[in-house]
């Protein structure tokens, strides 16, 4: 991918037909409303062109629902003198494509020869307006350079918008006159209507070309057409606007009655309302590294990731785990949202990670009919999330190396950490923000209603006197059905903890809340003393002597693998042992004792964490195991002065820009771009809040060719600027 | 559905929007070469327009591969006076649907006032043309009543068609100008090259209207307009064409070739030629049935469905369970071809039961891989097939009612009697065609290679001195994993009997083949010895004292159940108790015993015949078991002297007619189309083959309403004509 590292833009500099899907990933724009892949505007084999609209999910087998992908907004064919565009066919004489990060801008320039021998310039440019995010806008302009004669461009709302070949709208209606077009449609389960019309203009020099309609059903489409002389330049300008049933009773009449404004929209005011709101966001969140230019380009790419998979106004979505960019996980939100991605909004803009947030409370519903179903009080959140907070992770699966065999997937069943990780979000969300109404309104229900589900999930073993939590899987999810996994069980008496915390806390600030939540959970004395009997009592395993935690029962019996001797590797230990295999073994998929420690830092000493440390990173899969992995371990490198920080940060950096996992072109890891910044502010930079004076502290440990590293922080509603120099 | 009994034609005198689907399933018309389903010209909500291909199998999850719904060739969509002309909007003053079964045309007419309350009649017209296989045409006359103005008619040629909302084609390319258009396109995972084109004209009066092109990718169309008169009448005439890189190298070429031809053709010609074959068709195929207008038209409707799905030219293709009529089981053949369809192409059309036999030794090699896949040697055909002979039964299906659980098929990996139905299907065409070349070059291979299997499949028991065949699914699919299922076991005893004496055979007629197939399979002689071992130890159960047959080991010991307590009912047994409930008694899919002794009649004498038909006739779920057996029934009613054969018979005739299973919208039973013609012909004219005399003799049982039947016989490629008066 991007072999030059310009500050603020990735680029291709050819086309290689080859890694379309993974350019399509990189290349993906979106405004927090959309996500649309980087395909082409005029169709190549094997593309994977899709838009993805958050909360706009419908039924599909196996997997049960996902983002439907819709009307893609982009298409355009073009005619040269008769002859179709096509990177098939002809010559590519140059090409360029580039993301501008600054801007949000994807823009392509070509130089062609048609089969004939006529060779044009042609400059793209795509953007999803961030000012108006129901605006969309793409502009070509063509220059004959050696022929004169017509230009024509055919653009279409096409109905028919698949996910790999599955189809989830139905046509309602479609309407096409002139130059414009407007297609209604309806996902086939979840019955959300889509709106979505265009106008195209063609001019060249003063002249301005004809258009008219193509009313074909389910595929409306304007046609424009334009005589050019030799040397002159015609510029091709399609609006699309777009809402959908999700965005209020009125939206869909409103955007059908935009359309017909739109051919008298200004590109470049559009283009600069676009541009100051994306200033807007960079002033909060960007980041600078000075003396490593791969690494800044890599943040910003990563943070540009989070920023276009943003809700800005909508608190009923949250972020996939492959955000809005492809169809891995088919926009399943998992813990990557609040554990990984979830800091950086925390920390730079809050109101995108209080919508988040929200997500979860609206959700409550689904999480106590989860924990209900499994016998449980309270609110047991699933593994895998979509519209509603109903369990969507896939039961079974096929097996890629016999189709006619399932694998089980247990993750939705058994992998219930999830549940504290939310309230863990929620509660450093407030410690940062201060935003105590939030908090009162909504975030203390999550946190008590979790706590009660912990309370019920704990298990008495009366022989020992104490709580255990068994048959689950923690993050490191190579191994399966284990007991007593640290980070479970660790996570699980936190989340207990500050639900006895929010208690009083509300009664001072919130009083009417408090009786509120009172009445509505029915929590009474009882309870709150089984919850201190848990936390009291829940086994967090320990060996005092070598202070090494086992992170779960039976783990230190399980087969040590020298995993050093096994690289170079191409692929994870899970698919070089099987399942079964890597189950037996003490490779980790992810290092659950140490991502603990991050999360609770004040649970251990330095000497107990480096014990762990020592004894669990040479266990780790980090190349193929978990993509949530190598930040994470970047940052607790920092914390015990191993300089492979670098390395494993940078893994992470590279992780879709470079695709080292061969599985970008399924969509952006936002975890990954999450822990990317949290790396560097938690990690190189070594923030700190401290209890004592109440004050954040940077302990910096730079890597040794970064000279510079700069960004802001937003604490209580004020912006804190940290500038570190090596 | 059809509530007037016309000698030829099905007919809807109302339109049901809520039957939408079981009247598509109804409408279908087809030649052979496709089938396409009654959706309507100017689509509906929810329609399922489909149209299959023979042979066009392409990739899908769950149940592997399936039919791949091609581009649609009857989609209008008709603008009057600028109103779109829908059955939702307006009024409807008249509406009639009418599918003649001597033409296989469809027809519609339709009186229908606009919401602007314009009057017009439209009259449809559809045929798949069975003297070209490769032409379809669309004809509707449209008369202004009211008003006089526009008529517009825009047909494409849309190549996004799906399966139930899966996509399998790929756009490959397209052209339109004036009048035509032409579209190209590949089945994603097979790659199958389909090329389809359309013409259309619009005249009025002597006048005709103007024609253009609408280009829009993957969708081309053509447009025609044309003023008209207060009273006049316009006729819109569309021509398709279309192809498959399955039907030759040359065949896409001439397609698109031809497209521009077909606006010369004229409609009466082509459609007189269509007629001529389908008359000729009738005169070998047809059934009367005098005295009984309802059975009348119930025999012809089935006759008439076997005849639409029959490959004519095509030995590569079979026919599947629901035919080329809809989406159930996916296209894939079952033993429902060789035992329920066979019969009647065999005895009518023997050309056409070659076809289908051959598809079967084409597929030998995907028998032999699953035969040795099991560890056996020789040809296991599969449960379910489709174009490759590989076994393609679902191993998991989602539970209805609960879609985060499935459900183990064991159908594909037990139900094994497939094979020695195969081999009874050829041997019964050999018999009746003495078409000595097939058996002789491919017929003997496939019975010698089945024999063996079944050799190999038989396991020796030491201590009881023979062979059984345990863990299997018999006919009787209620009950799974059963041992000794005599239909099953006496099949496979008769399929080694048909190997020992085909070889004889072969050595005194084709000594070169015998000598070809020796080398080829290695059978030496030992295992001929093995064979005959087989057929002498085989197990075959059999009570002397009550004549009684236990249809499997430990069948008796179920829980009987007394069914006709359970009347009436709405669903099968299965749906009442339950998969294990229902395997846990006595109570029958269809039953096996009598299923045996109606392909073997002589195995057992008349009174052991009595014995079990009155055991296993109250024990069976006539009503929602299988809709294989009440036609079988109905026969072995005849041979027992039961007045109850007529209600049986009567029970299959309705199946897709009435619907009586609601489930007729996933297309045609097939199975229950051809058994209904072997109940007339070996059930109520009772015909046998005497070997004493080496002559076919009726037996007639007629039901008291029927004053005649009549009908021929194609033996020993000599028409043989029945007629029977009571």
């Amino acid at each position: 991918m991007a072999t030059t590292f310009n500050d603020w833009s990735v680029s291709e500099a050819e086309f290689h037909p080859e890694k379309i899907n993974h350019s399509e990933t990189i290349f993906t724009i979106g405004n927090g409303y959309l996500g649309t892949r980087g395909a082409f505007e005029e169709h190549f084999p094997n593309e994977n062109r899709s838009t993805f609209l958050h909360g706009v999910f419908d039924d599909v087998p196996v997997v049960f629902t996902e983002l439907a992908n819709a009307s893609d907004w982009t298409e355009m064919e073009i005619f040269l003198n008769g002859e179709r565009f096509s990177l098939e066919n002809g010559k590519i004489l140059a090409y360029e494509r580039r993301l501008d990060l600054k801007t949000a801008t994807l823009s392509r320039s070509v130089r062609w020869e048609s089969p004939q021998g006529h060779i044009s310039r042609l400059v793209f440019e795509r953007f999803a307006s961030l000012a108006d995010i129901h605006l969309c806008g793409v502009r070509v302009s063509i220059t004959a350079e050696n022929y004169q004669g017509s230009i024509e461009i055919r653009s279409g709302l096409n109905g028919n918008a698949d996910n790999l070949g599955f189809l989830h709208w139905n046509w309602v209606g479609q309407s096409a006159a002139k130059n414009s077009a407007t297609l209604l449609c309806r996902t086939r389960s979840s019955a959300i209507d889509l709106c979505i019309g265009l106008t195209q203009t063609l001019t060249a020099s003063d002249r301005t070309g004809r258009s008219f309609a193509w009313d074909v059903h389910n595929h409306p489409s304007v046609v424009s057409k334009i005589g050019i002389e030799k040397g002159e330049t015609a510029v091709a300008t399609k609006w699309v606007t777009l809402a959908t049933s999700r965005d209020g009773k009125k939206a869909l009449v409103q955007t059908q009655r935009r359309v017909h404004k739109l051919s008298a929209l200004n590109w470049e005011e559009a283009y600069q309302a676009h541009c100051a709101a994306w200033e807007n966001e960079w002033n909060y969140c960007d980041m600078v590294i000075e003396g490593d230019d791969e690494a800044q380009l890599a943040v910003r790419f990563n943070i540009f990731q989070l920023l276009i998979a943003a809700p800005r106004s909508d608190e009923h979505v949250n972020i996939g785990a492959k955000t809005l960019s492809g169809y891995g996980y088919r926009g399943h939100a998992f813990w990557d949202t609040e554990i990984f991605m979830l800091p950086f909004f925390t920390y730079t803009r809050p109101e995108i990670a209080r919508n988040l947030l929200s997500y979860r409370w609206h959700n409550l519903p689904g999480a106590r009919a989860k924990a209900s179903a499994n016998g449980f009080n309270g609110a047991q959140y699933p593994w895998e999330s979509a519209a509603t907070g109903e369990e969507v992770t896939p039961t079974w699966v096929p097996d890629p190396k016999d189709h006619t065999q399932l694998i089980r997937i247990w993750t939705g069943d058994i992998e219930i950490h999830i549940s504290a990780d939310v309230s863990f979000a929620i509660w450093q969300y407030w410690k940062a923000s201060a935003d105590d109404e939030f908090f009162a309104k909504r975030g203390a229900e999550v946190i008590l209603d979790t706590a009660r589900f912990w309370a019920a999930r704990a298990e008495w073993v009366e022989e020992l006197q104490r709580y255990e939590i068994s048959d689950i899987i923690g993050p490191d999810e190579y191994h399966d059905h284990v007991d007593n996994n640290l980070y479970t069980n660790a996570l699980a008496r936190w989340n207990l903890q500050r639900a006895l915390d929010t208690l009083p806390w509300l009664e001072t600030h919130a009083p009417a809340e408090l009786r509120r939540l009172k009445k509505a959970l029915q929590i009474d004395a009882a309870e709150l003393k089984k919850w201190q009997h848990v936390i009291d009592h829940l086994y967090l395993p320990y060996n005092e002597k070598t202070r090494l935690i086992e992170q779960f029962d039976g783990y230190f019996a399980r087969k040590d693998v020298d995993l050093a001797a096994m690289e170079p590797r191409s692929e994870s230990i899970q698919s070089i042992f099987g399942i079964e295999g890597a189950a037996a073994t003490q490779v980790l998929k992810q290092p659950d004792v140490l991502m603990l420690m991050y999360l609770l830092p004040d649970l251990y000493d330095q000497a107990t964490l480096e014990a762990n440390y020592r004894y669990y990173t040479p266990r780790t899969d980090h190349t193929f195991g978990s993509s949530l992995g190598p930040s994470i371990q970047a940052i607790m490198a920092c914390r015990v002065g191993d300089v492979t920080a670098y390395e494993h940060f940078m893994r992470a950096a590279r992780a879709d820009l470079f695709d080292v996992r061969n599985n970008a072109g399924d969509g952006i890891h936002g975890a990954s771009a999450g822990g990317l910044w949290q790396a560097v502010v938690f990690g190189f930079a070594g923030l700190r809040y401290s209890a004592a004076d109440q004050q954040w502290h940077t302990h910096p440990a730079l890597p040794k060719n970064w000279k510079r590293v700069a960004f802001k922080m937003m604490i209580h509603g004020k912006e804190l600027s940290f500038d570190i120099h090596q």
